[in-house]
């Protein structure tokens, strides 16, 4: 970390700061005199300091973080790449491209098996479908709860695929017992008691990145898990607000290396959420694949104009067979190159 | 709500259709055939209508919403402004602005009190403290949680202030029996599991906009509130994401006059939190007063830079005596023009 | 275009209006009289209809176009994929990938002549090359201008590779005779004085897209130059500015299927102003290639460190021959799915 | 400017790396040796260096800038407040709210000649009208050119109110002789040949942020006009573009007091294009004028409906009546405070 200080402190002063600086936090702290300001760089861990504490000193005129704030995310400290495993021997991460397949929300038992024999049929090693869903409107249809979950539990045993659904709140936590990769949706990304619950598990969580966060605050919000103690974290590119209309949100396929390249943890791609039209799931996941996401996360519906949510982003099963044949060829061409 | 069919649907195409809407929702269907493609009207109440299921229909090319998706919080159905009281005699709305002021956080009973005392004595009706804080680093201090409330409880008791105060998860309720003001931050306003416990309390709720929600978006989640029963809510304008990095978060400051004609809720500034930097926090909040904001929240901390958080957007007692009595004026005299 | 009136409008008003609409555009005009409100449908050609005219009016609630409001742009108008086609026979669109590569701004006839012709043997099909810089700082260097667009002379006579560069105003146009494609740089996307002057050649223009522009605006600009005359656009996502600070900008990677399903004019990307670092410029590049990108334009410099600028953004001609034959590969092989 | 370089250089990577900044640039380098890693001071005149020729070097892990880039615009160099003041005694800054009122485009010599006397009476200072008019269609109402300049010296004979009007391009600079004030569009922001050449002029040039241009580019686009000579520059905030729907653009309030912070020069507000809708236009104007802009910019029409373009955001001569003596007394209060 490196802080400039204002010009024109006297020496007392900045020998005051220094020393401030070396009790509250571990650090060693080098002094650097220019001609017009003085510049200090703090050496150590400087994970726990906060920046805004800095900032608010009366001598400090700006503060830059060198070191990322986060540590056990950070690839520098775990440099090999992470790799998911489940009981069943499903894997996220360590060059396979993972597929989890299922309707936006579980509707019948009907719906939810017909969708993952489907799904499972095609190549999808997991099975994704919402029992608890966070809509905008409250008048919307809200899931079917833990009857939904129950419903899962069913397609699982049928299927054998393991699931993955949302958590809204840490009071339904005891539902999720059977879950086998609890994710958390982009609106509690940023959930902190949830987060720390989560961290407490020893059980995969899908973390989504939120509408408008950066990669580093996603990287914190691992973080936030993983410092409670659990560190099989799965992260997901999901699409980020911008300007643009033309898609519900704007993919942000660079996230894909830039985190890979900052942190060791699996990374995927949600092309449902990030478009919100059907017709442009397929290039996404071809573009998801091609750069290197380590799975994909993909609505389908066996009857999309029926379904009670997210119809108009959701593919059909064909259509799924289709694309994952497609998406695994270009994942398996691409790290051949 | 208008629905644009795709080119060439035939009669009985379109019937089927006009069918299914009627029977799933209490409208009335009008058609209108142009030359080159149908429109369908909806007429009724169609809040409860998801644009997405709509959207999601193989005969439909586009949907376009008239009314707005709330109810409750809509002016059209509530024309009176409205105004929270508290049973202190506390207003927020109705003409008069409320200053919330307070520090980030509860650090100690000395600093709580000292703040309270001096933040009354300059107008303020209410004191802001947080004892849960939502920290983006898990290393950052978390606040004094139950003992940070216990702290303000004794603040209220020495100066009659009620407690406006941050809940970061539904476990953490009971802990707020003495809270007046229960406030959901940023990151939390579309935690909708939350909202709606909130919306079960007979207690003001002040709701802060998220870093990236629309105002609209913002309506439908005090819509959560006030479909559980609790109309009692306050909306927050706190800043918004932007590319500009000069300022932590952008004011959008058009949100107050914008939300103010589509609801008939409070609408409130905080100046700390959109800023991020101490000295732009009186010209802020001078402008929020000017343009009819009902209130402000602002961060007030004995001594800023020891403040365990914030501490970069923390003005001080003195400070706030001053702004107070700027801010006061500015209201009272642009009301009166 | 669907016009809502404002609710209790009498039929005088209404027809009123309804005969200023027809008297002033080439429209017939549908009324369809709802319970609570009036809905008119414009039915023939509303390109020529100006959206804030409409809503000035004292009658009009909300205005809603169906029709995009481009035409010789527009796919629905010209369902074939445009091609453009090089004196030279190089092409772009039309089922090939089009490399185009070369250094940020030209430096020295030995520095041009050499990485054109290194790209030229990896299998560029054009030189790019910056004689007239936009650079945001009035201190940094310029370009070498007139003197630039020499050597790029030079080099297109040793290697024959067409050349691409940009024009920053009307008054170099005389200065262009020997370049191949003109781009029209982001900052210029919307300098509708320039489009139209360009839009008077028989010469491909290159229009990127500006930083916060959407893909609509970006379509209004190609539909300038078309509308002037000149027909041979090509469009390039270059990235849009948002929020997140890992990239320079933020490549929107869906406005490549998004554009080709709006628009017959073929799309290419830049991997390097997208990401403004050379070591994300081989993933970009491949996720655009599998997503069907018509092209590429990469920045190439013999010595990234020594550029005059962009250097943390160019990759070497060695870097750039392993680049060009994975992407070729991932192209071919994706149109062969 | 801070230089942290990568892990692990050997001396004599370093020093070949700082005998190169001081051969290159007129600047003396620190060198401080951390546990982990080296960082570089350098002191002196860094505005020429260019931040990514520096990011572009081996050896660099990252690079800060502690100065600002400008500096003919920064306060730290004029601490005084400038102040452009026009041959008839007008002034913008200083101390008086400047109004610069007028419609959208000039349409005849009736309408300009009418609102320019209304808009007098009611205390604007200064006559805006638009001859060449930047439409994203190019099928919109481009303008009426020379004739609208024309008309507009017209309106100046009569009432004496000087002229601000829009440049669109080089080229027609010898038309705009009789103006008074040249602005630069937001689209035009950074259309640096056109900068470069106003800056050669002796005239005041209101320039415009562009839709998603930072402060920071903003003030180096003003110091583009000032390095060529001319110092007589006016900044206006005029929205900028977010994910925000319910305006047209989201007005930047705090950019006031932050660019009165860095630069000397006036601000002005543009409370019309910020907002898109008339009704807006007024809060937006008082809180503009509360928070010190020094002038604004405002859109007024005698026929609204009747509008050639911009309707939906203008104002009637009685209105602005109004708002003209409301954002008066509102701004003087506030300096008085």
């Amino acid at each position: 970390m490196i802080i400039v200080l204002k010009p024109q402190q006297n020496q007392e002063q900045i020998d005051s700061f220094v020393q401030k600086l070396t009790s509250r936090y571990d650090v060693t702290v080098n002094t650097w005199v220019g001609t017009h300001s003085t510049v200090l760089g703090l050496l150590g861990d400087t994970t726990a300091i906060d920046d805004e504490y800095i900032a608010a000193q009366d001598v400090v005129e700006a503060v830059r973080r060198v070191q990322e704030p986060y540590k056990k995310a950070n690839r520098k400290f775990h440099p090999e790449d992470s790799v998911i495993t489940l009981p069943g021997g499903q894997t996220i991460g360590g060059g396979r491209l993972a597929l989890i397949a299922g309707p936006c929300s579980v509707e019948s038992e009907e719906q939810i098996c017909g969708v993952a024999e489907a799904v499972k049929e095609s190549g999808a090693a997991f099975l994704r479908g919402g029992a608890f869903k966070p809509r905008t409107s409250p008048y919307a249809f809200q899931g079917m709860k833990s009857e939904g979950l129950e419903l899962l539990s069913k397609a699982k045993k049928k299927t054998g695929l393991p699931i993955v659904t949302e958590i809204m709140s840490i009071e339904h936590l005891p539902l999720f017992d059977d879950v086998d990769v609890i994710q958390v949706g982009a609106r509690n990304m940023q959930n902190f008691e949830l987060l720390k619950r989560l961290g407490r598990l020893d059980k995969p969580i899908l973390l989504k990145r939120g509408l408008a966060n950066t990669v580093e605050e996603l990287l914190m919000s691992a973080e936030y898990i993983m410092a409670e103690g659990n560190q099989q974290v799965i992260l997901c590119e999901r699409g980020i607000r911008t300007y643009e209309t033309m898609t519900r949100n704007t993919l942000d396929i660079s996230a894909v290396p830039v985190i890979k390249r900052l942190s060791h943890l699996p990374v995927i791609v949600d092309p449902s959420h990030a478009s919100g039209v059907s017709w442009l799931i397929e290039p996404l996941a071809i573009a998801a694949a091609a750069i290197g996401a380590d799975g994909l996360i993909i609505e389908v519906h066996n009857d999309p104009p029926h379904a009670l949510c997210d119809g108009a982003q959701s593919i059909t099963p064909a259509q799924f067979d289709s694309l994952a044949k497609r998406v695994t060829q270009v994942y398996d061409m691409v790290q051949a190159l």
